[in-house]
């Protein structure tokens, strides 16, 4: 989610002692557990659930594999995979390290999607080495939901387990992020009388995030996107750019844009922050009337609200005490909930368009500019997505049923 | 389990509809799922079990690894492993048909041990590739549990596991069915007024639970013990055998017999059946007096109770409608439950040889012919092996704490 953009490194020293804090004392043992969904309490339990009954249902799958949907939980669960590499804003801190993420997200699936999901920390960085053990341990899982890899890996790791693996695979810093922001901006956009299309947005930010929702916004129509980097904008006469940038620079800028974030501002409608640092006010008195900015950085946002609030006329954050939480776990939970339903083997762009549509869709009559987008614990919000998801992969033909 | 041995393939024919069977219906859907242990009901849940919360944690482990087992489910989380290559009695059905058998091997961790375990079915069978992702996903989990890998890959990815990692890797097919023998077995020697050195054995089958029992048998003090394939006894002067059976040609058969195994029962004190086929009774009754006999082949024991019962003291199975079923339940959750209360690097042997005494000891006052082995469903099992195995994993320097 937005929320895990940038946040602080903790300076609690520990020294072995338990640091007295209430984040330490839920995290006590882990946050999660596994249980089983059928008796096994006496000899005809065990006969059935485990030998000699279940050699029927094991041999039934080896003559029809497609039968391990109907038959074992691979049906229902999601692997979150990462290799410790970019954890919330804390970067590069291991894979034990990112367990409690990890963790955390296996919860927020549950929770919210009704979907179990299991944390594999990898104690590898090499692209080839993650793409192989995920390739290797996916018979196990319906779905891989990639967390907290750092770009530019995570784009290659992803669209090679895309190739090689007839499951979804997601990397939710990307699209999660991406299909929040285009639901709020949707929604904001409708408030203030305009079609995306009348759009020009700057983004500042061209890692996961901010790639992502260039993509997505311009797979929705917006006028015009401008990708910022901290050097500036991303055009296609920087030399200085990587191959996922010099991507970046091909698809968005229609307008020709060179030179900083500030400018770029000029005139601009949308201003979407994934990057943390702070934009200057100046800048941000240029945007065009009833601008829209979307300062996700946590926990201190790009723009702060206070001065957001003087030139826009909608502002959304990454934090949970402003109205318009950006927040990841209105998708991802309904997401991979849709896609497991119909037994989809993979997550087309028109799933995730379909998914923004339906998020925004939760506000309905509610829409104001405190309410671009729904609460997180908005109880209509995991099976909208769900719904609109199961829908699109059954229009697009990745549905297995 | 020895109840895994051997099992016949079902014959029932699938045809895209539900075959009419409880084991199936049972199994729809899957026979497992994951739980949140800690609240994530409103914002202020989150912000402790999510961002911003979390990351204090995260920041903790990675100034202290060890910190790891204090706040994930790491310290209570097994992978059950398996390639499918050796599945019950199916033989090689491939990972995901394997997935039935992982997640009841699953259930039975959280039923009898209290640990969590997570099936883990991967789709390779190169040793370095098998071993390699273990590797990369161990750091996600507090043990690794080997299943159903074929012989003699299995000796191989043990071993080499065992030298990499850091936490317990456990190959339940060779050591939970060994565990449970010697336990039977030093009940049965005791009944019948016996040392264990006084005994000699001979064990039918050379695979992963032939070669563990061996080793074990050997370890506790028997006094002899011939393994036997299915070209008769695994001795020194044969020039077709693999590497294992070559060491374990070394390490067996002091009496240097050669032959079948018809001829090596005669005389022997114990019979261990862990290999399917037939012995004939003209063999059996040239056994010694007061003859043990652990048929554990299923459904067909390699000699049958009936006729077992005419020449031996003690019989044994590893079915659950005769009396001393060998069954692996009894071992392998308290052995984790053990190694992991104490947060054991590795499992040695002499946790092992102090699991199947702890096994043995349960059934105290009520030792009969009828029971040299518990019942999978007296409760005193898992707490009794749970300490042993803590106990002595201290004793042996391997526990962290």
């Amino acid at each position: 989610m937005a929320a895990e953009i940038v946040n602080p490194r903790s300076d609690s020293e520990t020294d072995g002692e338990e640091p007295f804090d209430p984040a330490f004392a839920l995290h006590r043992g882990g946050k999660m557990a596994v249980r089983a969904t059928v008796p096994v309490r006496d000899r005809d339990d065990l006969s059935l659930a485990y030998t000699p009954g279940v050699a029927k249902v094991c041999s039934a799958i080896a003559e029809q594999p497609e039968l391990v949907y109907d038959y074992t939980w691979k049906s229902q669960v999601v692997a979150v995979v990462t290799d410790g590499s970019a954890v919330l804003g804390l970067g590069d801190i291991g894979p034990e390290a990112s367990l409690p993420v990890m963790e955390g997200k296996a919860i927020l699936f549950k929770q919210f999607g009704g979907v179990d999901a299991v944390p594999i920390a990898l104690d590898c960085r090499d692209v080839d080495e993650i793409v192989d053990t995920v390739v290797r341990l996916a018979p196990s899982f319906g779905g891989i939901n990639l967390e907290d890899i750092s770009a530019p890996r995570c784009f290659e790791v992803e669209r090679r387990l895309q190739e090689r693996l007839d499951i979804p695979v997601f990397h939710d810093d990307q699209h999660g992020t991406a299909i929040v922001t285009l639901a709020a901006l949707r929604n904001a956009a409708k408030l203030t009388g305009r079609s995306l299309g009348q759009l020009r947005a700057v983004i500042s930010g061209a890692g996961a995030a901010g790639v992502a929702i260039a993509k997505i916004l311009i797979e929705a129509g917006i006028g015009d996107v401008a990708v910022c980097d901290r050097k500036g904008i991303v055009s296609a006469d920087r030399d200085d750019l990587t191959d996922v940038k010099r991507d970046v620079a091909g698809f968005t800028n229609k307008a020709g844009l060179t030179g900083s974030l500030e400018s770029a501002l000029d005139g601009a409608d949308v201003f979407i922050g994934v990057s943390g640092g702070t934009v200057a006010e100046a800048a941000v008195s240029k945007m065009a009337a009833n601008a829209m900015i979307f300062a996700m950085a946590n926990p201190d946002p790009e723009i702060h609200p206070d001065v957001a609030h003087k030139y826009a006329a909608v502002v959304a954050t990454g934090r949970s005490d402003y109205p318009n939480q950006i927040n990841n776990v209105l998708a991802f939970p309904g997401i991979f909930s849709g896609a497991l339903q119909v037994r989809a083997t993979r997550i087309t762009e028109g799933m995730k368009l379909a998914a923004a549509e339906a998020l925004a869709a939760v506000v309905a009559d509610e829409l104001s500019a405190d309410c671009v987008i729904p609460s997180p614990f908005d109880e209509r919000v995991a099976p909208a997505v769900t719904a609109a998801v199961a829908a699109a992969a059954r229009a697009e033909g990745v549905a297995r049923r």
